[in-house]
């Protein structure tokens, strides 16, 4: 029998999928789940994005260009016009979701072996991206006790070596819902001129802000115009994350011409989405002024019971929809599959993610979980409930 | 500046890239452009499949499983039990066209510098797809005068180093049209069970088959199920090429297992496009037999009219929509480029793809253009008229 790549063994998997049996189980059981353990918001989707499919007028469903329409990448520079990033259609390439544009990215500047600092922890599916790519992740370890904010600069420059590339920060961040200060950017900003470097800053929850905080995008930083590339996607801002839409941002003509080469052996982004997605960027300011209040009512009363367990700290969020807790206890995987396995109050459980899968250093995050604030509030009050009481009776 | 990965700079552009900018400028001109270049076919989608979109009642256009939904797939694997190809569900993941199936496949089954041989010429992506995965395209030669069928399976065995990982076809072939018959797929299937090697087969035309000739694929070949992936597409079948669906297939568990990984790594195949492609399956067959009816008369005619032309040598496809036709000229490059900045009949010219992109050795199929049956019989008439004049009239 042929066998498979080492690259294949080395795929990681994500760190809720080792949970998802346990979890059916737990169904089949009669059990009801709350689900803390999922990015996929319950906010619907702008119905100015999906009627635009249900009107379209289509004979043949063609491809696109590779890059996105003209139209399409007009529209987007235009978005960003509005938050202070000044662009033109020419920076942009549409791709199938961030992730696309995260692996267009890494194969435009990245060789096998070459390697990519990042600071953990980190969204997990970095680590299948390099993978894929053959590059490594070279990890900066950023503290709960600090609210995950950016790692003293030096502990970057520590680690770099002829083969760093890049460095890839998430901004705000999943899993931490930390958001960079316009200072922090400028100390990455420093230190990539300075090192040739490029930095990538995943910028999918840009709004996402709360507490009257701005997003300071890399992108706003001029004196790294040609060593920044922006990762973006309409799934979390317009709720739309089936779409698979996404885009890639350079100002770096020739990243985004190495990028487009990409883009082109793939032929093109799905083309009902970006219909979809083009009409998505009509969506009335009411809407995510709405979303923002959901957010922050969530997040708020999340925190806020956290706070009253005993042994539990939290880091509060200012961006996105997660937030890190770390646990009086000492194996977060075991926890959360005894969570679905033998616990529940009045038969209602919860999923959580492990946080260890957001580390790439072994052995840190152990006794953290990550938590999306997806569900209502007064689920959330119930799965903090059910948390609490859990850690009453759970022995490691 | 930073500087892009060698990767990047050695990823291959299509052997069309090239030509667009002299296609833009004939536009200009005013001249009509008969587009005998593109595999973008002008069939209409069937309704049944853009009907399905339109008539959704989703509020969340949220994510589906990584690798389909079971609906989806149990439908696929019912698809091909039609065909004489027995699959389960398991054996199937739905992925972003053709395109990303083939990524998987490849990082599935090779490491860095690893090699797969292909039958030349080629699908010329499979140039870029494999410099993104970092491994090398050993080439075996096809031939004209052979119609393009199988090289001697001996031509095969002497290229076998430990670094060979996989044989790759494309069957129905572009840019070839040839079909394998089920000798040449046994000769194969005996080929890489002796090496164990993986056997990878493009079917993505496999419905485009002439002349009461019958499709086998690799996957009847019930001696090599642990050896074989499918890569197919609806991007051709349903002239849905902007969906962006397709599978990878395969009935080796820890093909299946790894690429899944790969799969969960960029989360889910998009929504929207797979609620088309689960309707498309649907298609009565009186679509099929109709599109096929007029790809026969398409090429019929096509091969009638360059048969006339004096030096003009043609292979006769029996599927796909494609034909390799070999010119009394040196270089088809110069020709096509040629024929959009300095010719026109009445103000009228072509655009076709020089077939050297489609080898991967260089100097092979200088004199050769590949040309894509997918404008209607009138039209093609006029196309090859505007190249026997262009023809007579060239020097090179």
């Amino acid at each position: 029998m042929p066998s498979i790549s080492k690259k294949g063994q080395h795929m990681p998997q994500s760190p809720i999928r080792k949970l998802v049996p346990y979890a059916e189980a737990a169904y089949k059981q009669g059990k009801t789940v709350y689900h803390l353990n999922i990015g996929q918001p319950d906010i619907k989707t702008p119905e100015i994005a999906l009627d635009a499919v249900k009107v379209h007028s289509l004979e043949i469903l063609a491809y696109t260009r590779s890059e996105g329409s003209d139209e399409y990448r007009n529209k987007i520079a235009a978005y960003y016009g509005q938050h202070d990033i000044h662009l033109t259609k020419e920076n942009i390439i549409v791709t199938t979701g961030g992730s696309e544009a995260l692996l267009f990215a890494f194969g435009s500047i990245m060789d096998t072996d070459d390697e990519i600092i990042i600071p953990e922890p980190f969204y997990a599916n970095y680590n299948g991206f390099s993978t894929a790519s053959g590059v490594n992740i070279i990890p900066v370890i950023s503290k709960i006790e600090d609210n995950f904010a950016l790692p003293p600069i030096e502990e970057f420059e520590k680690l770099i070596t002829p083969k760093t590339k890049a460095i890839l920060i998430c901004n705000p961040g999943n899993p931490t819902g930390y958001l960079y200060s316009k200072e922090e950017i400028k100390k990455l900003a420093a230190i990539v001129k300075k090192h040739d470097l490029f930095l990538i800053s995943d910028e999918v929850y840009r709004e996402f802000v709360y507490d009257g905080a701005t997003h300071y995008s890399i992108m706003q930083e001029e004196s790294i115009a040609e060593n920044a590339i922006m990762i973006d996607s309409v799934s979390k801002r317009y709720s739309m994350c089936g779409a698979r839409i996404g885009c890639l941002v350079s100002k770096n003509k020739e990243v985004i011409a190495t990028a487009l080469k990409f883009a082109q052996a793939r032929l093109s982004p799905p083309t009902l989405a970006q219909i979809a997605s083009e009409a998505a960027l009509q969506t009335p300011q009411s809407y995510f002024d709405d979303v923002i209040e959901e957010y922050v009512a969530r997040r708020n009363t999340l925190i806020s019971e956290l706070e009253k367990i005993e042994g539990v700290k939290v880091a509060k969020p200012k961006g996105a929809f997660y937030c890190i807790v770390e646990l009086p206890i000492k194996n977060s995987d075991a926890f959360a599959q005894w969570l679905l396995e033998s616990f529940d109050v009045n038969g209602e459980t919860i999923m959580v993610a492990p946080a260890a899968g957001f580390y790439s250093t072994p052995g840190v995050g152990l006794n953290q979980i990550r938590i999306a604030y997806v569900l209502n509030q007064e689920s959330l009050k119930k799965a903090v409930h059910i948390l609490k009481e859990a850690l009453k009776v759970y022995k490691d």
